[in-house]
């Protein structure tokens, strides 16, 4: 905890959460075991997937969860909590288990990406900070993934910092959108915590604090001849900042003997320009000097700038990224899926809704992934009892479970379990991995998924079904409460 | 700084702006004096106007402004900076001037909302984090606003933790919805740090935790006699959730001579649903129980449910409204307006660009709010030099700057500065305000708009004009660089 964005987050929680504990203490049922699963229900920008993120502070407010002693004064302040209960949260120890899906990892509706088992007091205290830390970071770590694929290999950099939600909005989606793709950040303080690559240059304050650009380009070459990048948009691109920028690489960084890392644009119509600046540098001599855009990117619009034949080797993405701005909410739930009784039985529970799809999913669960083994693709999801295995030596038939006409027996697959243990009775168990690990990993699990997947435009839905046996049961429970 | 979310915020800034310091520092500008300005361009949802909000964050940062061992040990490890400019670093000291708008202030765009002026890399480096503070507060003040206003005198409480962009967008992101109109937050840590009135109650699994719905109602009201809501849209409104609670009102809370606080609904037809409800409680002798409603709401819905007459008492707003998710970056920007010479002249600045709103209004300036005598109203904003008087004794002409030809003679008001120094040489001379007072003084001020300039559809474009000597430096300006 060496760094001033790692905090005590205990009291980061609705207010219901509290009444909520309180009552179940009141009621002597605060020690009874209970489940609940955090999914959700729609894919952010009508994507076929998301990227799941955010883990590894999960677990950073997890270890840290306890009430300071002004915690504990601010509550008795409320009036209504008993002097009895104050007590049980000045000793509070989170001690539930906790199943997740890995960080990177391209995650599917419906299906439990955290699963919290526990004392009910604790499983469900829990449900505001895991539900913002997963939201956040998976919204932002989704947006980078659709942003580097519209890249389609180019570098593209973080650049969202002052229009973020607030400094942690900067931060942990700085985090996040490199875990999803994005290749550096301009962030300082995410480069130093998480050790992402920072970039970044200058602003046109630069340009203009010098008496002409000319100047200005050359000051900036002079002390930055390794990383020299120029914004040449100040005043004319291909009238001023072009020019000077050529003659700044002539004069200052050619006599040096280097060479210039590149060009930035930030307003104008970008295609057209960078195809004119392509043409001048490859004709002064500097066919390596690389163009970088900027200014209000998002996915559509690489998209149709490369589809234009813009010539962009690297984009600079801010407000559309780091806010998600065209979807800035991943709904995430917190539901609950089961409780047990004194003699240990899992008793499903169910959430229903006039509304189908809002109708939960019971029971104490597990998610498997099916991979064709000869293409290492994924195949389908598959939700089942916890205690239930699929056996990948036999042919396993796997069903829509709205149109359970619809049946597919699928032969020559592996099967994986990809919600892993974190917690174990309060004590995690999970490694902390780096975030050049998880982009790493990132960028594996999505090349598993078919283009159809993973295409802007109606994407092809991706199975996620439940078990028979599971399927049986949330029936049962249907059934009963008609 | 006794909390947790209290932080040096020191290195949360895009990495260019230390490569600009870098560069000042070594070509000897950097003790120049310049002065930059914060504004935006358009209000968020196409409003007319914003809410001002985030200053106190704004003075948190600047007052704990320095580097520590580790961040320069950081900015050494990047291999680019000297040892001259690490050490400069290491004893910076924040002692530029500032001037802000106040909390809770209607602002418009192209007006200066906060202007910075001291030596050059400092004005400079604080741009991220300034833009950052001042763009996410002001966003949510404003979204709190328009939600508070479709409301229409009911409570509104902001409910969006768990959909918030991070752990800063929550909690800075429930002040600053106080700030601009909600009644109450559901973050306890909100609550916690600013002294907002928390609320919250149950949740769904609360309802599910008991054997049926009468039971968790019953444990809930005698728990909780004096601040009874509840929940009673689990399994179904009419036919359960309703007739439990009356149950419960009759049979727990009347023989203790308490009266149920109301009951809530988070699913469903909310309009029709309270319709009914508001009846059989007004029949079961229940006229004092509120009806609150949640789900998804914002101030288009809110405005639309109470125009097809829904009862309504109170709303719980969450990721709409802590998201701004129809409108969810304010496009604030941080732009150069004037350098100093050697002699102590002011050199105004301009930053051209084709699109001529994006065009800057250059110069040292200061805001005035024109309001009219009798009605107390706002008239016009006037930007000026920062050394001009509005002498409101006398008759004053303004005048758009756009279609000079449009003139307005006003008489019968007042002039106000609405720019006030918040910093002098580097010390804070601003006084902190409680949010309560923010609060307060957002509604008053909200009050001296026009109902014109307030509604939501076509608002009519409040006057935002630069005095004549202004309007001159910016012409002359721009005729210099044709």
């Amino acid at each position: 905890m060496s760094n001033p964005f790692s905090r005590n987050l205990t009291m980061l929680t609705d207010f219901y959460e509290i009444t909520m504990a309180n009552g179940y203490f009141c009621e002597n049922m605060g020690e009874a075991e209970a489940s609940f699963d955090i999914f959700f229900r729609r894919p952010p920008d009508n994507g076929g997937f998301a990227i799941m993120a955010g883990l590894d502070q999960v677990i950073d407010y997890l270890e840290n969860l306890h009430f300071s002693e002004s915690d504990i004064e601010f509550l008795r302040s409320t009036g209504i909590f008993s002097e009895r209960f104050l007590d049980y949260l000045a000793n509070f120890k989170f001690c539930c288990d906790v199943w997740a899906v890995p960080e990177g990892m391209p995650i599917f509706p419906s299906e439990p990406i955290v699963t919290v088992k526990g004392p009910m007091i604790q499983a469900q205290f829990v449900e505001t900070a895991l539900l913002l830390t997963v939201s956040h970071q998976t919204l932002i770590a989704t947006k980078s993934n659709r942003i580097k694929r519209a890249a389609n290999g180019r570098a593209v950099m973080e650049f969202g910092a002052r229009r973020a939600q607030g400094y942690d909005g900067a931060v942990y989606g700085a985090r996040a959108a490199y875990i999803g793709g994005c290749d550096s950040t301009s962030c300082v303080t995410a480069g130093k915590m998480f050790d992402i690559p920072v970039s970044g240059t200058m602003a046109h304050s630069w340009v203009q604090m010098f008496q002409n650009e000319y100047d200005a380009f050359e000051a900036y070459a002079r002390n930055y001849p390794d990383g020299c990048v120029l914004l040449i948009d100040t005043y004319n691109v291909l009238k001023s900042g072009l020019p000077n920028a050529i003659k700044v690489f002539d004069n200052v960084l050619a006599p040096m003997g280097k060479r210039p890392l590149g060009v930035r644009i930030d307003s104008g119509d970008i295609t057209y320009l960078s195809k004119k600046i392509r043409k001048v540098l490859d004709e002064a001599g500097y066919p390596d000097c690389k163009i970088v855009a900027s200014n209000s990117l998002d996915e559509y619009i690489i998209r149709d700038m490369l589809g234009q034949g813009a010539r962009i080797d690297s984009f600079g993405v801010g407000e559309r990224l780091i806010t998600s701005s065209l979807s800035p909410v991943l709904g995430g739930v917190y539901k609950l899926s089961a409780v047990w009784d004194d003699g240990g039985n899992m008793i499903p529970k169910i959430k229903l809704s006039e509304n189908v799809e809002k109708i939960t999913i019971p029971a104490f669960k597990k998610v498997w992934r099916l991979y064709d083994r000869e293409s290492g693709k994924a195949i389908a999801d598959v939700i089942t009892h916890f205690d239930e295995e699929i056996d990948d030596t036999k042919p396993y038939e796997i069903f829509d479970p709205e149109h359970t006409w619809k049946r597919k027996t699928v032969t020559d697959f592996y099967a994986k379990v990809i919600t892993a243990r974190v917690f174990e009775r309060g004590k995690c168990v999970y490694p902390r991995y780096t975030v050049a690990q998880l982009h790493d990993y990132c960028r594996e699990q999505t090349e598993t998924l078919w283009d159809e997947v993973r295409r802007f435009e109606n994407p092809h839905s991706y199975y996620v079904d439940l078990s028979q046996k599971l399927w049986d049961t949330k029936q049962k429970l249907l059934s009963e409460h008609k």
